[in-house]
């Protein structure tokens, strides 16, 4: 009978915790979406695959595949519903000391849900943008669930990470965006009418609790709402401003 | 020491489950934000209120509120870090048999993840559309994810049930909203330049697995990705739908 090492089962255990994932620099990529693209896209990244004896999806044959019964790969899962296949992937690389080609720069500060991360990852890949900047604090991006929600986007974006806002703004700068925009629920511009929103921009979206923090002079960006809702979720505010770049660019 | 009834206890746990909701007719609002908005919106769905003893939060001073300890509210709590506070809540009735008002309607086929469901709900809201379509089979609307996700918008926006999507788009045509537009990650007309999108029209978004199903006549609509990202997240695609609406009616 197959079967998966103590030492491999702890190892994969521990990469569910941001503790475990920072000490072996490892993390989790799980599900046949997001391991199907993490394979063709980034594949020099994956240590090992485990996957359940029942799993029926073409496997890269340049790589340790540990084969495990069903009710063996549930108990390593962390979804309710498995689907019998995750990797264990190195940690990209973050970006620094490179000029970015993205005509404008999203930037996540403090956001703090994992699925909300990760979504934000997956729209800016599906935008065509090459980088994702956040500050710490927030949610850790290689967190199994923010890979699950980006379909392991995470491993094709590149991430820029600073320790803080002040940090980030000085490598905007840097590299010559200057236009920092910072979104407002209320007393913003309105986002659909401003016409240098992606001109050598940043925009800033702040976490679901305490919105982004103050930065500097940035301009009050809003998404304007004719409903009662109190505002939109961080991932929907995000996902507005990147795809009004998108229609700007494909109208 | 205050204390909650064991056949309180057993009801809350119960209201977790699809079983336990529909056998019941309530449901469970979480959280401070969407339990605040309950309050102001329709308070006369509210049975009763739980909350921990450490909750600072004005209540409802004509509601029955059990007071409980904070390490006994953990335990009736469904989130991680709970914030003290549930209420017990009698599901809305569903529309049926009234002209709508909106000017498009957004349809949900078979979206089957609770906080991609509840998300749309707050977006729905946010957009100031006052109704939401859906057809059985995926997520139960009133599951307590979605009605944390959603921010309690279920109790505000107005939803629509359906068996299946025969019957809904029957009651489409019967309501004079001929234009039916179905979600398409490749093939279909840009949504950006579709001119009659939201003019007495519906637009079917698919659920995460298979996308919509078939739909009569449907038209095939789809978003411009530039990026090679597969597809966009249920939830994103109705965003930037429903904000391209909103984009409209405010430029």
């Amino acid at each position: 009978m197959s079967s998966i090492s103590k030492r491999r089962e702890s190892l994969i255990k521990s990469l569910y915790t941001r503790h475990g994932r920072k000490k072996h620099d490892l993390c989790i990529c799980e599900g046949i979406r997001s391991c199907g693209d993490l394979f063709v896209s980034n594949p020099g990244l994956v240590e090992f695959i485990v996957a359940s004896d029942a799993l029926d999806m073409l496997l890269p044959d340049d790589k340790e595949i540990v084969r495990i019964p069903a009710d063996e790969f549930k108990k390593l899962s962390a979804t309710v519903s498995s689907q019998g296949i995750l990797a264990v992937v190195k940690k990209p690389e973050f970006i620094h000391d490179i000029q970015p080609e993205d005509p404008f720069i999203v930037v996540l500060d403090g956001v703090a849900d994992p699925g909300n991360f990760g979504t934000i990852v997956r729209t800016v890949r599906a935008a065509g943008l090459k980088e994702l900047w956040y500050t710490a604090g927030g949610v850790d991006p290689f967190n199994d669930k923010a890979i699950r929600a980006a379909m392991a986007s995470q491993f094709v974006i590149g991430l820029r990470r600073f320790e803080n806002i002040q940090e980030l703004l000085g490598e905007l700068h840097r590299y010559g965006y200057n236009r920092v925009y910072r979104t407002d629920v209320k007393t913003g511009r309105n986002c659909f009418l401003e016409s240098e929103l992606f001109d050598k921009s940043a925009i800033i979206i702040g976490g679901e609790a305490h919105g982004a923090g103050e930065a500097g002079d940035a301009i009050s960006l809003t998404i304007p709402m004719p409903g009662d809702e109190e505002s939109l979720n961080a991932a929907q505010a995000a996902t507005v401003i990147i795809f009004e770049y998108v229609r700007r660019l494909t109208s």
